[in-house]
């Protein structure tokens, strides 16, 4: 005689949720976007990137000739322009539209759905990913797909080795105070200075005191179409856009190249 | 009655030079390849690549899949293993050998061969192209494509948003004497310490007394076979492999996220 088979009442079980992934589609050419990033934006059921208002957005452009009919979109609309952005007290001001993206993306996830969201350059650097992690990772799993950095692409494009053997690398936002990017900027091996935009005639003037103008190069939408390149020296009078920045490549092994200005 | 046509004499023509690519070929995982780096490694006649005395390569093992049998490879090998490239006065030692592979790179491009120099990561970020770069960019036509860096598939498999907004970031080679690390490491906001290998005592000592050991993560092999992650404070007695770097995120974002020890 056999003992009756005992059936464990069915505990009530959540259902699975989606998968949270911060994909890295590099610095502008579509070109630059790796196998792995293109692989997971396929495989998810939502594809979401920021914009500012009034403009498709950097990453999207990567991206959309990728998105398959079955996919959907979810643009993530910043309230003001991105010049805005850097604004010192800017980013408390606009949590509350983190907060709210966070939620649009938590509610996808919550249905199982799987959810990529798109970056320019590489998700962990200086990326727009990171207010969404920071208010995700916690409770969904979540995977980060690196890309290519702007400060990668602009050093190729300029044709600079930027840091090598024993050489420091000191990267800076351009909104910092100019005395706090004069000191610095003093004694640097090598540096970038990221999102010049406006403060261009401040970074050229930090330079300029540090002793490093004349060897710092000027790059605008690194890879990117419009990719625009200056020796430092010859920006006068030009108009920063946000996506620029100031490369200040190693002594080491940064000279005997030909202009490419 | 028409002018009679003047052939002019033709001029000595120089046959065309072949053109160098540095390629970055990103962290370790195969994935991480860039669309372009792929065609441009494709599109070549020859691939070189740097690798230590009985090891295959880093960046070979993620090329040798893609070598199509008209390809011709050209291994630049090291005339001792990675972990002495970093000593002290080792760089001019090893000039020699650099100048007798820009020899045999600048030979294939003076036969008209385009010539893809692979390079583990990002070419103009501590990479061995550099090298190449320096002794022959000024002779023959170059092309850098950018790869994304260990830091980025660093903090990506640790899961840290690494810098973001208005903080800065400071990137050290692990080499450096422990009190020039210990004042480069004061006050940052965000920093990443390359190439730690047997550094790691003093990469975590810098920290501790920049009050910045509790934060900063170790890892090992980013995003390649043998990939290992663990907070700082857990090092002791581990055996840092050249390939190993410490993380340590900026404040901003940091916070909140699970543990992936």
């Amino acid at each position: 005689m056999t003992e009756p088979t005992v059936v464990p009442t069915a505990a009530p079980t959540a259902a699975p949720t989606g998968h949270l992934f911060g994909v890295g589609v590099g610095p502008g050419d579509p070109e630059l976007l790796t196998f792995k990033a293109r692989r997971v934006i396929g495989a998810c059921d939502v594809v979401a990137h920021f914009a500012a208002r009034n403009r498709p957005g950097n990453a999207w452009a990567i991206v959309e000739p990728l998105i398959e009919p079955h996919q959907r979109v979810l643009r993530l609309e910043y309230p003001v322009t991105t010049d805005a952005v850097e604004r010192a007290g800017y980013e408390q001001a606009i949590a509350a539209f983190y907060d709210h993206a966070a939620e649009q993306v938590a509610s996808e996830l919550d249905t199982g759905c799987d959810v990529a969201v798109v970056c320019e350059g590489d998700p962990f650097f200086y990326g727009s990913y990171m207010y969404l992690h920071h208010r995700l990772a916690h409770r969904y799993p979540s995977t980060v797909v690196p890309g290519v950095t702007s400060v990668s692409a602009a050093a190729a494009a300029a044709g600079q080795p930027l840091v090598s053997l024993q050489e420091s690398l000191t990267i800076l936002p351009g909104v910092l105070a100019p005395d706090v990017l004069k000191e610095a900027l003093a004694g640097v091996d090598a540096a970038v200075v990221m999102k010049v935009g406006r403060h261009l005639a401040d970074v050229r003037e930090a330079l300029a005191s540090a002793g490093l103008a004349d060897q710092a190069w000027y790059v605008e939408r690194a890879s990117g179409a419009g990719e625009r390149i200056l020796p430092l020296a010859d920006t006068d009078g030009v108009d920063a856009p946000y996506f620029s920045l100031v490369l200040v490549p190693g002594a080491g092994l940064a000279h005997r190249y030909p202009d490419r200005r």
